[in-house]
């Protein structure tokens, strides 16, 4: 509130969902935290063809300024200090190669490119650039997940044994769902594996350390769907449908090893009926045990071994204490006044604009980017060669 | 094992329900528990009636070594040493007393009797013979709760404030349901108030302690039901049935106070559709807090407001620890391996047992049982007068 | 977004805690919900003395063009179209009534106001002005709320036998918080009853109905604690502590009946370790039941007795489907993507911006505050006389 | 009851911690099953050194007629009928082919044997001697765990995509628990891996299908343990400690494909703090998901995707309901009731005892061990190998 504050101007790259929960972040991220600069939302950024369809309704809706359909021109201007790249991911690279070019901080979503070999080219090109640069794995600024992040961190659960996770949703079990963009590769990259693998990697990553080895397998349950856009001619016409072939993977599971000795079992799967949104993790130490469920986000496991042995058991530690008692989140609402989804972004971003202003790295990096694709990457290549694969 | 044991002879009178549940517990607690005697299961009396139905199938199923039709004869038998009475609640009475003036220790089902008036007569006459005398709350002895009590009892908790507590279940919630023995006052004293509110005033005084004041609202939802029989023949011809009414309380709620200043609520309810027979319980203190939930039973959950702020939670314990860490349940089986319903009265069983060979009292005593019943007679009494009651 | 659009200009009258809650409220209804004005978050109104301190911080952090503290002159002045009061509870009356006087729409915090004669004389006057009136009993509009009440309506549960509510917290259990206005009955007009149980009543009447009758107890467990400010002086030196008397109830239980012959248990409490902002309610009646944690706010639990008797049980309904599956809920984030607190009061008002729009009336109405303390007055009357009354 | 009713006479061979289980659930079944035929506990054989010690003790403490410590005599007697095999695994292979040599009914605790070598003899030889033989998977009793077999037979949860299974214990992870006969691979076959992930393998094969591949690890976490009797000496003086190698698994898991295509994960692990006995499950289908826990074993959570849309959700399904409704549970308690751990025993020793006296086979038979048995050595020739295995 210092009237010397700097004034971050923020562009936003795409206007899909994510745009959605990127520019609410933006939005709201100064009225509950206190940035070192004020942040300007200042230019949306659409495809050719929706200059008079969905972008105004963007511009208008999610609180920019102005609109535009050129992201080279926009990420080029000196009315931008920040470059937020929601767009599908077979063009994160250019644009945020383009932008740190430019000398703008980049944020971009998640997964942070295609391959490992674009991923390091963006990492090489933000180092370069000396900009800052993250990419925006939200989860790690759940409350409970960070506050998972200072129990292993203080010693509370001792050595790691075991860290196992899973990503499960039910979107596309209906072999009536069309061949949407997330189930074609060359847009997408991957299936299950780079869209939700990528976060619980993100997150044996920030709470374990690195893979060393990893050894996976990808399915694909239903291997054609109609084409989009015709699902509603083929109701009551099933044989008129036309129909494409699906390629990615509905599921992947990979077991592995950590450089430090725990192990992994991890799956990303979008075949798992009545799980909407769920990762569930556990944590097994020397020490004790975490356990946590994105459905129920608020809350964090903990076992304590060090309790005396007839009152010990997992404690339901509802995330929501005020003041710095849990991370992040006494900055909204008094105790057991719960968040949700988008409260996550808004803490990404608030980190981001306070390290912009320092001009010092905010975790997750670009470089945090390229390792999980690299992960990522590794357990595609065990999956074709159906053997343990170094990471 | 010792050559010089005791063998105590029991009688179980009556062959419903609570006689299957009451002679595992006399089978049973020999294999599990350390007994200061052997047991015998001597007698099992049966009604009138019964001595060619009933009766012989329950002598071979529940392992006892004859049946008999004249409880009088049973209890005044020198070849008995205990009594378990699980007969109608109206009967109660007059066989305890029987058998204590014959010098027997007695074990009685809850409610101990249909009015304060006869518990104080059966307290008076055990008191007088100078036998062991227990009402049968097995949910005392339920590992979960014994471990409350423990956890209260050692200051875990602190000062009282709150006991909060409801027994439901759903068996006559539909209209169809006949009218029962447990639907008719004459036979059984009322109806949820003195069947399971009964389970968890109980547990109020064990954990808790006295009550002093009370007011509460008894009430009947359905109150006319096919009498016993005409159930089939109503099928099909509806109009047909013979109803009868019902006499007792469907539901019963009641507020009060503690005479250590904390507040109760309690509820029982055969009202409560999917909730088959589960009593929740809440307890706060000034230091902590316990919940528990019979349909989970082998659980008991304790906040410590003495942990550090960031890791408060109620805590999952998981009450199957071995050895003496938790109370009874070490005798069973390794650690997570849970036990269920029947094991509560092995537990109360086997205290019993040991109870009587030293010659010492046991709780729950017949007092237990006459205090409890004026509690369910203030509140029935609150309920006439529509206003608060002393205890 | 067409162009011949009303903008609605709110004056928020207040700036504690709800009016935090609040101006996110109205930032954040247009950029998810349709509404049929614009919003404009025109002034913000403090108390004499908060010019230079809370007011200006309130004014940019929560994106108000400007600031007052003079009520009386915001509340009458055209450039105002809503009057939304957040203030103390004992000034609610008189600028709701004013506002109305000046036609606008009013929507008000609960309790409405400190008697059920301010609150009568407060839905007179909108009434008499014609002017749309909300009270803000938010809780209405969590999506699994609003579709416990679909559920409800559309006979799911069959007819309701029992309502069961608690509000649990634990803010106060320390003897050395201090004394703040929510524990002084001059200003907050009671304690947990009328800050919390009103929530639960309103609940009551939106689920089930009118009460006809209650019976309740309210007690204040700790009876003088430390003056405001004299908390930290007091560390190291508590003799030297000046205290004060708590004048409102730590814990408020009622039992009751509603018209439509259902049963109610209630309670209300701060004194509950652990229960962070716990609402918990369970609902059974002659089909189903349903049951709901606020802790957990994003799921509905629904029994419902037609399914095959093999496989009941409980539902864990996550209440986040898309489009108007289930309700609000679409507007925000894909399935599984939860919810928090916030959003319930930008769906509140989000619905009184359309009305206003519409110039119809939508609940919860003033008429609705003013049953609720009535309600909220029965049962004080109750615990003062010690016995039932009439609602 | 029929006179005509034959007698089975049982050798329990073994008198560990499971002859405890199978001697109670020889005791039980009659008194809670409609057998075919009553149930002797005629002999238990112990080991040579034990006719004083354990011997004595187990005949009386669990209710059998005399003890032996020549198994081969025993399985030889004309007095026998059927041979319960509770002994260590590395002797089960030539007890059960003498016993069916014999003419012997069989019934052998988990793992079959320690390879599929000396499982396929074993079933070559009750094969050939035409006896009734069985493993005692126990948990394929669980009432919870029958009802998703008749679920999924019924065709609930339609085409199974997913099978995700994790047994999880705690009881090692102290690394001064001594080197006891579980760790020693001579005597135990393996760890974690024949010890608890034959549970869930078999669970899997019961309820999903034949595995087709798997790709595994295994890894002992602590390499060296004090020797047995070496941890009293060695507390205060714990340099002299006299250490072993532990020649087991402490964790093994696997991803795996079933036959009909559906994807495995499994886990079973000793080194998770907090997790007693806990076996998670989730199985994910085409219409429908089931998911179970051990801990928590009355319930089994059923999702349903026929459900009307804005209602979907898990079902808590309390496996207690009487009659046939549910699998086995009727025959105990009424509904809300639970049973625990040894009832499974019972439900298992009942249905081999009714096999026998029809002379008819019984699930799972030792085939099933034969083939759990194959699938665990693929797991393990996976692991060595580093790459996946047909199984």
């Amino acid at each position: 509130m210092s009237e010397t504050k700097r004034t971050l101007r923020v562009a936003l790259i795409g206007c899909g969902f994510m745009g959605k929960a990127h520019s609410n972040a933006w939005r709201q991220a100064m009225h509950f935290f206190p940035l070192k600069a004020d942040v300007e939302l200042n230019t949306i950024c659409g495809c050719k063809g929706e200059e008079k369809t969905i972008l105004p309704t963007a511009v208008a809706k999610w609180g920019f300024n102005k609109g535009s359909i050129n992201w080279r021109e926009v990420v080029a201007s000196p009315d931008i200090d920040i470059v937020d790249i929601v767009a599908p991911n077979h063009v994160h690279a250019e644009i945020a190669i383009a932008a740190a070019k430019a000398g703008k901080n980049v944020i971009c979503e998640k997964p942070l490119a295609l391959t490992s070999k674009q991923c390091g080219e963006m990492y090489a090109a933000v180092k370069k650039a000396k900009v800052v640069h993250m990419v925006s794995h939200n989860y790690r600024r759940i409350p409970a997940v960070a506050m998972a992040k200072r129990l292993i961190e203080d010693g509370s659960i001792g050595t790691i044994y075991h860290y196992r996770a899973r990503y499960a949703q039910d979107w596309i079990t209906d072999p009536d769902f069309p061949l949407v963009w997330r189930l074609r590769k060359e847009v997408s990259g991957s299936g299950a594996h780079g869209d939700i693998n990528a976060h619980i990697i993100d997150l044996a990553r920030y709470l374990v350390g690195e893979f060393s080895e990893v050894c996976g397998l990808m399915h694909t349950f239903i291997k054609r769907r109609p084409l989009l856009g015709e699902r509603k001619e083929g109701l009551g016409a099933k044989a008129a449908k036309k129909m494409g072939t699906v390629t990615v993977d509905d599921a992947a599971l990979f077991i592995g090893r950590f450089q430090n000795g725990a192990l992994a079992s991890l799956e990303g799967t979008r075949f798992a009926l009545g799980r909407k949104n769920q990762i569930t993790l556990e944590i097994n130490g020397s020490k004790g045990s975490l356990a946590f469920d994105l459905e129920d986000m608020n809350r964090l496991h903990f076992f304590d071994n060090t309790n005396a042995p007839d009152r010990q058991g997992f404690r339901d530690i509802l995330v929501t204490q005020p003041g710095d008692i849990h991370p992040f989140v006494g900055k909204w609402w008094p105790p057991g006044h719960i968040i949700g989804y988008e409260h996550t972004f808004v803490h990404t971003v608030a980190d981001f604009v306070n390290a912009c202003v320092d001009g010092r790295p905010v975790q997750p990096t670009f470089e945090d980017g390229w390792r999980n694709q690299r992960v990522l990457e590794a357990v595609e290549a065990s999956a074709k060669k159906r053997r343990w694969v170094k990471v």
